[in-house]
């Protein structure tokens, strides 16, 4: 059929019957080890449904059962060998198993593709990930809520654009990213449903296998060949770690000598090998970072899928590691957040001495308001009186009634009332707003929400 | 305070007291007077908020009632003018409010930051998106489940890894592709819950917005600071696309010369300027590319987002061309893609005449597996029969019971029953299944469900 | 052929000959028209190689160029109209030529695809904005050495982890953008060699072109095929964004509250609609969140490309938008940030305020390695000095000889002259450093580099 | 300092001292331990510098000079033991010189922050992988060309659009995969030039080290804290892998049943555990999906980058395993890529077999160009012609002269010359063509510039 003839015409590298960088290449033993759990639940599964449906004996089932306990035994006491020819955890198991039952071995993978047990086992991994992972996030956002609630007195500047905007609760800052996470969780919830269903569609005999899916595959082409639930966990994990860069960012920056407003414990902020003085926040920045990890497992999986043909391709294989890492990063950062949030240290009274009355310029603009004043209108004399202030080197509060009447006549003594940073973060008493009640009830929402949960 | 005087010295570009190339970038009313309807919309419930609150008079609600109504009809009829200095549509429309009904517009603002309003209306405009989307991907399953149903009687190999594998049903890719789009539905529902949230939560006065959102916002500051809905709307778009750009290239290769399982109409393929035989699938390469597309925007705006402050950034306002840009494309791809699979011709004889008896070889296994052979030997044993029907150049079926009795004894006269292409493609008559049975059902599932969408 | 009838039968969206949404879809009209220009120069090219060629009369070569003056013309004086079937920029420029010239016009496409085409026309016109781009990051880097020149003397602290390290010059600070942003120039020049190439490789007949193209592709297929230097240029645009949004996000620091090392004019800030004290750096935001646009752009068009098969594609038509994109962002980006460099005035006495003895706990460790102490063993010292300052809470330089003695007997009164901030800054005199001989060899070094990048 | 007291009032996890998950996450001694031998020869230079600066004493310096060849000698043997608190290869080397040498160990950092160290090994390694994977990359042309200079005779269809386009060599497709490959190789020349920089631009004595570099940076806060040339590789390797992946689909293409253009050897191809007939292209699909995940590692790092502050911050980390992983999988690819195309057999019958007389409908069209009518038109009678042969269902050569006739008076009994697939591709005699003497200056164009390159 061939009309070219020998490789050496064209002097590439020696090529036997295998290369060994292919080999290597196409292996994937070295990470999917990690399955071997799920992979033995799977085959103990499907071996029980082969019975039923009369395709191996009693005794064969319990030979191979038998045999798969021991190779989980080995797995769970470190001594598993993995052998040359294991090219994944599937051969390998298979492997191990032959050489404890013999041939029996051979008639677990009747009507089973290495395809549909691949798609299995991963599904099954990621069921339990994303168990873990929950669990984490909700210890997370504990330890937020239960800090918020303690520190609910301290007051400190809220930023836009990074400039101070208004005064806020602490606690309000804190709950801002409780509120994020909390999003995080339910997502979750919903890849879950997405994930806990069963791949082996197209088994040749219709039996019942028992793995606790909640549904099963409608199309069995589509089954082995989609891997929308590894897409989705790589971007649901891409989100969560962009939530806390963002949470990181924030505490950076209070971090900073110039701002002074928390403090790592030494557990998480580390010393300059060349300036003695240094103390840096290499955890925070840490957590920063990992966004842009993950997001790239995520990018580069979509990419790898772009295009694909239908079904199974080799191509596939790259969901692994990109779901492994994806977790093992995932797991390390919210941690690694609650480690700092538990043990920052607050400084109150450098929080609070960056408030300034200018923070108060839009409640100065509300008492015109109230006065009658077009907000519009109100929002623009508020900003004259900023000026003014400015020009005369005082803070805003430091304007007579008499000079603030150059403004606007509606002005009067009364406005004295409004140079008060605790009675400003009152006024916002609406769902989600600063006032103590609100914030209060923030964390009452958020207890209730974590109990249920928890459930 | 700065100690430094004038910009001459070092000779940068002359700027006056705005950079107009500053202002052009800062922008958006070029893209964001799509929103004019969900902005006028959020504003006359907004005011009405305000008419409760008691912070603007009945009459005052009235005017800008009024007022917003003639906005709006501008609008309607095309004859809105944007002006110098409308950098957004908010600023636009308000512009033109007070020119219509003069100082009351002022009022409209009180307690809303322009940050808070441009949150509102990306969800009101998204919420209206989705559902537009989720119809044109219902309209797509639909047109497939339907032709599925007509042409199940036609065979065609299936493939994995590019190359023939086992005779399946048409109707059986058809579904495949549905299957992944039904869960692009899915996830376009779970995305949903998320963008009908009201993000107005730190009003400061405790009123009711009545847009029909199902919750409101936790924290105020997460709440006009994240755009979690945006993201997670363009990862959306770029999962249904990846799931077209699959289906794109199965039908690009259906539709070679090679193939020629597929025709496409003349509606979905155009020539070439050079050579004058050729008929190129453009409109599948196309839709396979806008995966890229879409995907590019989600990276960007992830991108974006990694490790931004707390609150609104400016760099906030490029969620926006993203979420347009994903929209329109998705938009067009589902109603092409509707088209295509409408329209394409199927050549069953050349689909059929592409079954080959070598797509059998794991039923001769099975044929084993039945008579009490252990699946991994079968398997072993019907390579060795693929082997020598290669060597005597004839296909599988031509070899003598002889022939294969030298590869195993079980062998006999029955195996003729193997070489026969609807009985392989019956036997898989578990859910999910190619037989006749399993397609059945799974167009009656999706026919359902399409109904229970639909409502 | 076909087994299939009709469209009715499943009930797709109803298509005549053509499907108004795919056409829409396909043209790339509303886009590449921006290449008008380089479209008419390509043919003028052209049609002369074909005239040498023998392939178009002298007659009928002067009628095409003629014809296409006239076209160029409309173009320039925005007279050209766009018709209904114009579906992309070079049928539009050919149909006005028809138009005007009748029948001649035809030959103009002998032995030249569209793709051909359109490959040289992308080429043209990006070797053209890589000139301006160029011009534009030049102009950036000599705003920023010559403001590094006056504002020599001006100290500040130089952080790392976002806290305070050591003393160095802010035209240090300064320069360290620039430097990175000479990379980008000398990364553009390289792209410039690789789009400088000419595509049209596979003319029927063998004559030149004259459009000064360094070089001729070495293979047709590849030639049409690759868009290499379309994803090298987005790649560009990323790197050169994300060096801006590095020297962003130092800058809109530097203007927080906190830091208040420099402060924007007004002509780069805004106002807030809500509170009227503030003044945000929008410029610097949106600089910042271009480099996420930029690099989507580039994500996209990446994916787009994995996969295709050789030779055009249809999928390559994302390349435009996206080259069209990114170069009008990089140009504002650049000009923006231009004017913010130019214009931004520099707290001198807030930077020389930030300054603190600790900062030059370094220097104290080197005064114990000038007197024979291993570095280690003196970091080690710095250090405990660091700590008894701190817990009698007074700054480092405050110590007494005869505390300092108790951490090393080899602190002498001479250890006074370390705290000196212009003595320590002085003392990195090794190219690259932060002394003043050092900064002003950078400029001279910039200099030097920009005048000879100017030829 | 701090208000708030004690972790337990808000229960997060507990913390000592250290947290063990930070630390693990923070150690990048795991995969950095691969700079072990950069790192070494780093400080053999680095105490050379020293000493001549006399900042070490000969006698130290030889000390140090020994006890680095001992660390080196140990990691050369595999019997470097890391220690816990090993927690990156610079930490490591130093703790085991100081267990060799002592004291005297101490002063290797004099004047050397980790920061400036670890991006000197980052560029030592740099450096001499793509020293290899040019190589690499060389032997992979190489191994194309000396195939395309012995298969020159084979013709097959040339593609567009998936498509039969017109007749090509199949060396003139081997070729355009070449090419593209020669530009990588370029790349890569020109990123070395910005790898090859030293980046301890600030030693705090004017000293010369010795390592080879091409230049020393410009700036110290640029060189410790960009990464540009990582960045740079990492999008090297995306493109690279892009074209790889170009290669590969074709292949995947022409190795399917329906094209049968190519078989792979049993070295890289793979069969089935279910189908006993099966053998995939595996190892053409483990390239294809490479591009993607390489890709990934460059998205992920640029968002990593993304709004980075000045200067060394942790989030650079990120920087290694991308570039470890990036340049294990191009070295992979690379090699099994180079496997494939010198083992791959070519069925030139099927190749040929595939040419059909409607690829020839352009040189129909050129038939009568020649013949004096505009191209246009001609292009149109060709399609004309080719409707005709489709109507009666014959080839377009079958057409008598009358039949062509019909479409055009031009047409005439020479019309026969045109049906010679020989002829047709010798007619692209150009630069870059098909014809014979295009494709033999194709290959000596790849000989001279291999010759040049391996210089």
């Amino acid at each position: 059929m061939a009309s070219s003839e020998g490789n050496k015409l064209w002097g590439g590298r020696f090529v036997g019957n295998a290369d060994p960088i292919l080999e290597k290449f196409n292996a994937s033993i070295s990470y999917d080890q990690r399955l071997w759990e799920v992979d033995i639940k799977g085959s103990k599964a499907y071996v029980k449904a082969l019975q039923k449906a009369g395709l191996v004996t009693q005794n064969e089932m319990e030979q191979i059962l038998t045999g798969l306990d021991k190779v989980f035994d080995e797995w769970s006491k470190g001594e598993f060998k993995i052998k040359p020819g294991d090219e994944d955890i599937h051969t390998a198991n298979e492997r191990r198993l032959k050489e404890f039952i013999g041939d029996p071995a051979g008639k677990l993978h009747t009507g089973r593709s290495r395809n549909d047990q691949v798609a299995t086992d991963a599904r099954l991994w990621l069921r339990d990930a994303i168990t873990t992972l929950k669990e984490l996030a909700l210890q997370l956002i504990s330890t937020m809520v239960e800090r918020a609630a303690v520190e609910i007195e301290i007051l400190c500047p809220g930023y836009t654009h990074m400039q101070r905007a208004q005064p806020i609760r602490w606690s309000h800052w804190i709950l801002s990213h409780a509120a994020a996470l909390s999003r995080d969780v339910e997502r979750l919830e919903d890849i879950r449903k997405r994930v806990n269903v069963m791949p082996l569609g197209r088994c040749i005999y219709n039996t019942e296998i028992s793995l606790n899916f909640d549904r099963i595959s409608i199309n069995s082409m589509d089954a082995t060949g989609q891997r929308d639930f590894v897409a989705e966990f790589l971007f649901w994990g891409s989100m969560c770690l962009t939530h806390l860069s963002k949470m990181a960012e924030d505490l950076i920056l209070y971090s900073t000598k110039e701002f002074s407003f928390i403090t790592l414990t030494d557990a998480y902020s580390t010393g300059s090998s060349l300036m003695p003085q240094k103390k840096n926040a290499d955890s925070l920045e840490l957590i920063r970072s990992k966004a842009g990890r993950v997001f790239g497992r995520c990018a580069g999986f979509l990419m790898t899928l772009k295009g694909l043909p239908s079904t199974y391709n080799k191509d596939l294989q790259e969901d692994k590691e990109a779901m492994f890492d994806t977790y093992d990063t995932v797991h390390a950062v919210l941690q690694v957040a609650t480690g700092v949030i538990s043990t920052l240290k607050v400084n109150q009274p450098a929080m609070e001495g960056a408030l300034s009355p200018d923070m108060l310029a839009t409640d100065l603009a509300y008492y015109l308001v109230r006065k009658g004043m077009p907000f519009r209108e109100a929002h623009s004399c508020a900003g004259k009186a900023v000026y003014i202030a400015e020009s005369k080197n005082i803070h805003l509060s430091k304007l007579t009634v008499e000079d603030l009447q150059t403004v606007s006549p509606l002005f009067d003594k009364d406005v004295s009332s409004v140079w008060d940073y605790t009675k400003s973060v009152e006024q916002y008493s609406a769902p989600g707003g600063t006032a103590r009640s609100s914030v209060t009830a923030q964390i009452e929402h958020f207890r209730t929400w974590l109990q249920a949960q928890k459930q």
